[in-house]
């Protein structure tokens, strides 16, 4: 399976589309923005800036990618004013895989200037954003063009799922899972582990290419807190994704050996794992590395703007489990659909609302967000 | 009207798509790829550059889009060798409207890089592709990023119907057209002319902004050879248009009104009417202005890549009548919709053919397509 074609998110602005799932990976942002804030600030304190480049990596389509964008900006004015410097001109890159709905963010970009000209006089000649597609597993941007890098809820996504999996088809070695679990072996943990470790050491190397030195770069992206990698709080959502899908092979209505066949291209890290690489590879310095708790459906709200969202949410388990259902569907339908075709899919969420339902019955499910701060060092 | 928001070329790569309908613009681009070359390696050949910024705007979707960058990096790749200096990083951005399709683009460029890999060994780090979504009558691209510009089939797209005509729906002043015809008043010339002065101008003006110092732009577009703005070679096709749709206002389908309130936004400059918006607006020198003569259905191949293509035309003057048909629908597609609504579309191109194929028979029918190459000055 080619991640590059076949990982996108839901596309246009239908009842499944990203778009209108997209609220959990908006708490996700929001859990961050203290910390993307204070980044941005040093970016600035420590040059003088004519001209900004920043780049947002897996922006996804729909109201949180310029959403980020808007807020980078936010600082970048606040910072500038209280400096009394002038306004650097901000060159905005937008990056995700080719077949990311592009079209769908660059419909709003006369609305998004016509908001900077309007509440920050920002004009024309005062911001540029562009559309960049391809994989951040490798080289997207011109050599120290960059100031700031952002990405959320994408890092986890590895370039492929690890090929030692890949190769075992007609002797499954994950078999009855999708992603690690309890019942996986030590081979294919390891499998993944070194996936991650090869897949986010090229990611920096290719970061630190781009980016001029003292840059600044806040990555999110699910980990976990527990050494353990077939920890509840990294796999139970995989987990109950394969049950829904071992309950229609029961049935007939998918074959088990495609479900031993699948495995996601995924990866939860430890603060542990991200920080060793990060040291390994040696490009960046670590500013902070946290971890936040964010509910399956987005839980608990951070702030007033984000309360209307989540006010919607019923409460009651059942439609908790809708909620996240569908949140994980706009996620990784464009994946199952290739592996698994089209006519399971209703299906499958459907009993994927059911279990994830139980399990809030019986549990806070809860998943780890890790955030890291890093300097491009000299 | 909003051109900003109506004019599109026909998305995806269906039967009516530009991607499928876009042969003459190819012809068009084909056309001046001498002139292209030329003005590329004299780029190449003042600077030494290690970075080098090239646009295309208007770039569209379906084949074209990624051939005209093909063609430049070709010309860059091959003056490089001769001059015996290494590639510079190649900095590409695909302009287009908003509404363009730019996921039709991005989802071919993994092969596009993979091609360059395996012909020229230009890896990751050598080329750049992004998209940049808005208006070219505005800035687009940060300041002094760029050194070759391009445009093919765009610049005869005004930025908004001249508002004279805009303005007096009560009083239609176009009466039975739908651009400038014999039977337009003078206003009504002059108008349109005005219009096209002043976009030129604010297009040269946010150009220069955005060019290093002896960067170099190649502009080609519709045109005309003769003084007079109704002249056939400049009009014809809209008259063509105007008169198809007449012929369904006397059958009772559309409203009589709805044709008078309808004016292309769209201008055919004369050369010399270009020269003067170059000379007034001061910041580039013209190093050739050229007129080329092009049939409506993209008449006599230059080459034989694009003899394949011709082939399939037949020539008889129905099924060119057709052609021309598909290419002007997908073309005006969007904004006619917009004004006459989606239903009349199918049986406005039946007509139009019909009165095309007949125009065939009585001459032959062309185009002319201006291509000028302009340096900015120091």
């Amino acid at each position: 399976m080619e991640v590059m074609q076949v990982l996108h998110m839901n596309k246009g602005e239908g009842e499944t589309s990203y778009a209108k799932n997209s609220i959990v990976q908006r708490k996700i942002i929001s859990v961050a923005t203290s910390i993307i804030e204070k980044a941005v600030e040093e970016c600035l304190e420590k040059n003088f800036l004519d001209s900004m480049g920043i780049a947002d990596l897996g922006c996804s389509s729909g109201p949180n990618s310029l959403m980020v964008i808007s807020d980078i900006i936010d600082t970048v004015y606040a910072t500038s004013n209280r400096k009394g410097i002038p306004l650097p001109e901000l060159r905005v890159s937008l990056n995700d895989l080719p077949g990311n709905d592009f079209n769908n963010i660059f419909i709003s970009l006369p609305e998004f200037y016509s908001q900077l000209k309007m509440e920050k006089n920002i004009g024309p000649e005062g911001c540029f954003i562009s559309g960049v597609p391809g994989s951040f597993y490798g080289r997207l941007f011109p050599k120290k063009s960059l100031h700031f890098i952002h990405s959320s809820s994408s890092l986890h996504w590895l370039s492929q799922v690890p090929r030692l999996l890949d190769s075992n088809i007609l002797k499954p070695l994950n078999k009855g899972n999708i992603y690690i679990s309890k019942t996986s072996p030590g081979s294919v943990i390891d499998a993944y582990l070194s996936q991650f470790k090869r897949d986010f050491s090229v990611f920096l190397k290719s970061r630190s290419e781009e980016m001029v030195v003292d840059g600044h770069m806040v990555l999110s992206f699910m980990g976990r807190v527990s050494a353990d990698p077939s920890s509840e709080e990294s796999c139970m959502q995989w987990e109950l994704l394969a049950q829904a899908l071992m309950s229609m092979a029961l049935e007939g209505l998918i074959e088990e050996e495609k479900i031993d066949s699948f495995n996601a291209p995924y990866y939860a890290p430890s603060a542990q794992e991200v920080r060793s690489v990060v040291e390994e590879e040696g490009s960046f310095t670590i500013n902070c590395l946290e971890a936040f708790e964010i509910e399956w459906d987005g839980g608990a709200p951070s702030n007033n703007n984000f309360q209307k969202h989540i006010d919607k949410i019923e409460k009651d388990n059942f439609s908790r489990g809708q909620q996240v259902a569908k949140t994980i569907r706009a996620v990784v339908e464009s994946m199952l659909e290739v592996h698994f075709g089209r006519k399971i899919i209703d299906e499958l969420f459907k009993r994927y609302a059911q279990v994830v339902g139980d399990y809030f019955s019986r549990t806070s499910a809860k998943n780890i967000d890790l955030v890291i701060s890093l300097t491009k060092k000299g």
